[in-house]
Formats: structure tokens, C-alpha cells, sequence
């Protein structure tokens, strides 16, 4: 069962710097948007609109990275297809873990 | 009672202005320093900083801008000492109105 897989110290790195690289790509997305939003920001609804995205987004990334190894495989098969990271983003890691998140993927 | 006070057509009339005047002046003290801070924004850390600031905000303003007339006097007294509005804003008002907003002021 993939949630009890060991994760030896060099793939927890690999993890670690996948997973951290994806969450600064999404973030850095919800920035260029948020900057959209408020260069174009003229009226006070704008501001809570502004405000109601941020919500969501904090929301969603919040529940999305989740760096748990016993959920791991499932959160990255997430992030491929999202496109925050690739399966080369993970190259190094043990063939059991590719294995789940490429069934993951396959889903 | 302030509670009580009978408000003319005009009378609503001044107060809707001078409250939308305020409200526009404080989203827009708001707005600018929602500019600086994304402009400044580099890491994820930040935008959750900025969600953080306008949940605030958000908060404050829903709970400050409360246009009953039965907490008008009261509220105008606040908008005028935090600067939003100048009593000149309420001209037009009747006596008893600007009286208990006085009033409030002074306490």
C-alpha cells in the first residue's frame, strides 16, 4: 500500500524540492493574477473581489499542498496534470512510488 | 432619542453622500496600500499576507459602515474622527442630528 512506503533521505529531498518548486509556480500565477486584478481595481467591490479570489485560492492550495508522505504520490499526480510540476520533476524517486502516481495519472 | 429621529428626503440625501464619500475615501487608502504591498510581493508568504490585510479590512469596513439611521449619529462620529469625513460633509442635517454627533465627538 503506497501509504506506508519508506521515502529514504534523497527522495524526501527530490519530494521536498518538487513539491516546494510547484506551490512557488502556482503561488507565483496567483501573484501575476492579483497583480492584474488590482492594477485594473477602481471601485471598492473590486477590492472584495480581490479579496473572494484570495480566499478561494488560500483555500485551495491550503488543501492541495499537502506534504504528508502517506497522500505524497496522490498530490503529485495532482500537480502533473495540473502542470505545476513534470515526472521528470521527480526522476530519482523509488519505481513503487513512480509506478502509483503514473496510475494515478492514468485514472 | 438619536434612535428616533425622523430623517427628511434631503436629510438622506446628505448622509448617503457623505457616507459613500467616506467609504470610497477609506477603499481607496485600502486600494493603495494593497498596490504597495503586491508591488513588494516576491514570495507565496506574501500573498497570504495580503489575504490576511483584507480579511481585516474587510471586516472593519463591514462592521464600521453600517447605514441605519438609527446608528447614523454614531457612525458619522467615528467617520469624522478617523478622518473619512469633516462635519462640513453633514451640512444640511438638522440641528438635533449634528448636536449628537457632536456629542459623540466629544466623549
Amino acid at each position: 500500500m503506497f501509504r506506508d512506503f519508506k521515502w529514504s533521505k534523497t527522495e524526501k529531498e527530490i519530494a521536498r524540492k518538487a513539491f516546494e518548486s510547484a506551490y512557488h509556480k502556482e503561488c507565483g500565477v496567483i501573484t501575476a493574477r492579483l497583480r492584474n486584478m488590482i492594477a485594473r481595481a477602481s471601485e471598492p467591490s473590486d477590492i472584495w473581489r480581490i479579496h473572494d479570489y484570495l480566499s478561494k485560492q488560500r483555500r485551495e492550495t491550503d488543501q492541495k499542498y499537502d506534504y504528508r508522505y502517506s497522500v505524497l504520490p496522490m498530490v503529485f499526480a495532482r500537480l502533473i496534470r495540473e502542470g505545476w510540476m513534470t515526472e521528470n520533476d521527480l526522476r530519482g524517486l523509488g519505481e513503487e512510488k513512480l509506478g502509483v502516481i503514473k496510475s494515478f495519472l492514468s485514472l
